[in-house]
């Protein structure tokens, strides 16, 4: 049996653009065009073209796109004009774009309210716009807003507006859950409807996350006829974001009854681009990616229980629903005080060290790892931490500087001026090579100061760690009041990308710090393979 | 026509424990078993009595809760020894807690690798178990791992499975989609089945978030049958998540079906605490609360732009599905002043300060609050720190102490016995009614040493702030790296049992976190009715 086609439509650039805190330039939207492109994402809405300026830059030098057709978004002309005098409309039609999106109403009540037109009027609106996208060869979409509030409230109105659209030439209309609050039970329902009206294979899914139903509700419309669905990468957008299209492409590739009734744009070498597209568009927003993401986050095939890395490892389909390295992403055993002996020998084969499974410092290693944990330390989010206490024991990292001793202060005093101004110095000594290396340093706060003086001088190590940069520190109590037990993680970077967490605790702040950092610089040494000391 | 009654199950602290870097301390197992109880959860489930140090001794001191049913994991008893003979299950049993929930196979695939025995075997071990329990007065509860999957396989088999447990006295079978790769529509068709066999009012579902469907799975679920619905707070949980009870609990409360069909044990005021108890879990694993997240998120009710601001303003039902207050939440419009400033007022009042609203303290004090924001101040989280600043800003707070200067330092160096030790200490100088007061103190830490220093000697205040302590202290980086911005948290707390939480913001860690301290006895002065300084 032929497969159907089923269309992907992503609106990052549009939609996911109304994020609070949001704000693509024109660079990051070619960037994150194009890779949709690659993944085989069908249409690539780019935004609005005249609504402000960065959308009017972007579609003036539009991306270069090989397979998806790149879309403008619009409003359908307004009220007492025509459609091609309609300076909205025009602006969005001189985009030149090979697809047009078009919005309007088709929720009797929001006619009246928001636009003050009789019904009838409403669907002169959006037939008229309709045509004249025809008229100038552009592929017409009609964006049904508030369709399923509409339907709920007057069904015969909706469809007739989305039957106008249609009639008049609409390649798709797209039904639009436009505050959110539609259940999946009753997207199933009323597309079961629409596609009695209006072809399903010209029908559209758009959805909002506010009950974190956007994904389910996507999938119920595909079943119930629908054949193009709208979203965003990591379910980008505003309020509580849109439909996540990297959760909906593993969904629909991989399982049934979509697997084997529909065709995508998207080929299994563009599936195992998904997880590395997710976290370019995290990248450009710089912030951390969500590591508990259905399919590509970091966790989403991880495994802390003992219990479960052994069953896993016996079978992985006892907890991995699918096989991580389809969708890119892969396996992670991380070290806790719930291992076992499995989580140990996974993590040591990750890194590279090969040892008998029966060696008696693997026993060794787990007890430390627990006894470590319960005063504090968390390895199953300080990789590179446990890397280096794994080597250590293991007798497999070469010895590099030693610090022998440091000293921070901080003081709050009165300048000259009578200004109250807070001043940090640290002082540190490292042995590299035998030699003594002393070094002094002002910072913002004692860290600062006490990671600057250490990375001063080095010696021999210095070119090693020239690019290296804190990405972020992260500090906890681990009992209550001051005098608890202080954790600090640290995450560094380099000019390759690499990313490493390093962990330290102690019941003093500056103590914790020191050695999250110390362990930050001696993973970068490692990495680059600097020699050890003489 | 009466409702039906619906369960919620909570496994944060059992399934959710389960999650990559979550590491719960016995206090906060506690703190978030009662704020469950207060939000009206029918059970709690607490973790595996015996499994580790840290669950052992949270179920060796239950939290008190006033409604909820305390429940206990386990497993049913392994092959070769009788229910009452298995040192696991009896540990279980052994915490006599009045509900307990029994895991175990329900995959005839799993039965022969993971368990080795016969399918009638497996049976048995389910009917003893849940036998065990009934003879011991406990409330049993069957968690049928791998549910779907093993009825994908063999339902016969799987269904055996689930009537044997409900046959022995299980309360409750609960369908498991361990590996979360089930789709709402299978669980739907799987769960109609089931209700054929076991009545629906004993049935429950436990859901992973694998394809981003765990709460639609959910619901699709309850509308096939099922009475009991099992999640964690904010969807915590192993790989990608459980389903997020805190998405669930408005949409069966507030939406239809359900809302006209089911009853919960939540009421409505348990309904508005609902983005509080979501934000006391981020507080509590210190995390940033996820600002999207369904119905209590941040930016939930956010709306950016123009268009829908006045649209919504007009009619929030364009832009909102629900009425935010219902759920402890509230409308965000960034770019208005108006519902700032009523957000103060409401504030001011709160704290029993009398001000005329078109008084132009307002305004600026609005000022100060988003320009304070701006750099990493977060007052809703610290509301001491707001009620100092306001007073100040209004005339209505006394001037206590001054403090002039400080000076605090750490050393790390070998002692005499060639050990690495370090030491940290500080001095304090205040002002009291005019008069010099300096003090010297060691800590175990930079800010425990000056914490220390500056109580040791406040004069006439010291007698004021004797039995206050500081119950938590938490540091977040705003930006990235050691020389960004610091925001430094304190919860204080006196033999009232009375809490306070103030708040300190600088690139210097030790400055933040002296700016909280001094807020905090500032605040405790405040409350004591302390008399000014001279």
């Amino acid at each position: 049996m032929a497969k159907e086609r089923l269309y992907l439509f992503d609106t990052t650039l549009r939609d996911g653009a109304q994020t609070q805190g949001v704000d693509f330039s024109v660079e990051d939207k070619t960037i994150i065009a194009e890779a949709l492109d690659a993944l085989g994402i069908d249409y690539v809405e780019g935004g609005w073209p005249g609504a402000n300026p960065g959308d009017t830059a972007f579609f003036a030098a539009p991306p270069k796109l090989k397979h998806a057709t790149f879309t403008a978004f619009g409003m359908t002309r307004r009220p007492g004009r025509s459609a091609s005098n309609d300076t909205g409309l025009k602006a969005v039609l001189d985009a030149e774009t090979p697809a047009v999106c078009l919005v309007g109403k088709s929720w009797d009540y929001q006619v009246d309210v928001a636009l003050g037109i009789s019904n009838e009027e409403n669907i002169e609106l959006i037939a008229s716009s309709i045509e004249e996208c025809v008229r100038l060869g552009r592929e017409p979409m009609y964006d049904a807003e508030h369709f399923f509030d509409g339907y709920k409230a007057n069904p015969e109105y909706a469809l007739a507006c989305i039957k106008a659209a249609y009639e008049a030439g609409a390649r798709w209309v797209v039904l639009c859950d436009t505050n959110g609050g539609t259940l999946p039970h009753e997207v199933s329902e009323i597309v079961s409807e629409v596609v009695k009206h209006v072809p399903g294979d010209h029908v559209g899914i758009h959805t909002h996350n506010d009950t974190e139903n956007a994904v389910a509700s996507s999938l119920a419309a595909v079943l119930a006829g629908a054949r193009q669905v709208q979203g965003t990468l990591n379910g980008l957008g505003e309020r509580c974001g849109n439909a996540n299209m990297v959760s909906l492409i593993p969904t629909l590739l991989l399982k049934e009854p979509f697997k084997s009734r529909f065709e995508t744009g998207v080929t299994a070498e563009g599936l195992k681009s998904l997880k590395s597209v997710s976290n370019l568009l995290d990248e450009l927003l710089n912030r951390a990616p969500n590591r508990h993401q259905a399919y590509v986050g970091g966790s989403a095939f991880s495994h802390k229980g003992g219990l479960h890395v052994s069953a896993v490892q016996k079978d992985p389909r006892t907890y991995e629903h699918i096989d991580p390295p389809l969708v890119g992403n892969h396996r992670i055993i991380p070290v806790s005080d719930q291992s076992g002996r499995s989580n140990i020998l996974a993590q040591l084969s990750d890194f590279g060290l090969k040892i008998d499974p029966k060696d008696p410092k693997v026993d060794r290693l787990l007890e430390e790892v627990k006894e470590r944990e319960f005063h504090g330390y968390a390895y199953d989010s300080a990789l590179a931490s446990f890397e280096l206490m794994a080597r250590r024991r293991l007798g497999q990292l070469p010895e590099y500087f030693d610090v022998e001793s440091f000293r921070v202060q901080v003081e709050r005093r009165h300048n000259a001026k009578g200004e109250l101004v807070s001043v940090a110095d640290a002082v540190v000594k490292v042995v590299v090579d035998g030699q003594r290396l002393m070094s002094v340093a002002e910072g913002n706060g004692p860290v600062n100061a006490l990671d600057t003086a250490l990375r001063k001088d080095l010696g021999k190590y210095s070119a090693y760690i020239d690019d290296m940069r804190l990405a972020d520190f992260k500090v906890r109590i681990l009992n209550s009041g001051t005098e608890a037990t202080t954790r600090v993680m640290i995450e560094s970077t380099d000019d390759s990308r690499h990313r490493w967490f390093t962990i330290g605790v102690s019941t003093n702040i500056v103590d914790a710090s020191f050695a999250a950092l110390l362990d930050s610089i001696t993973y970068k040494l490692l990495r680059e393979g600097a020699p050890a000391s003489k």
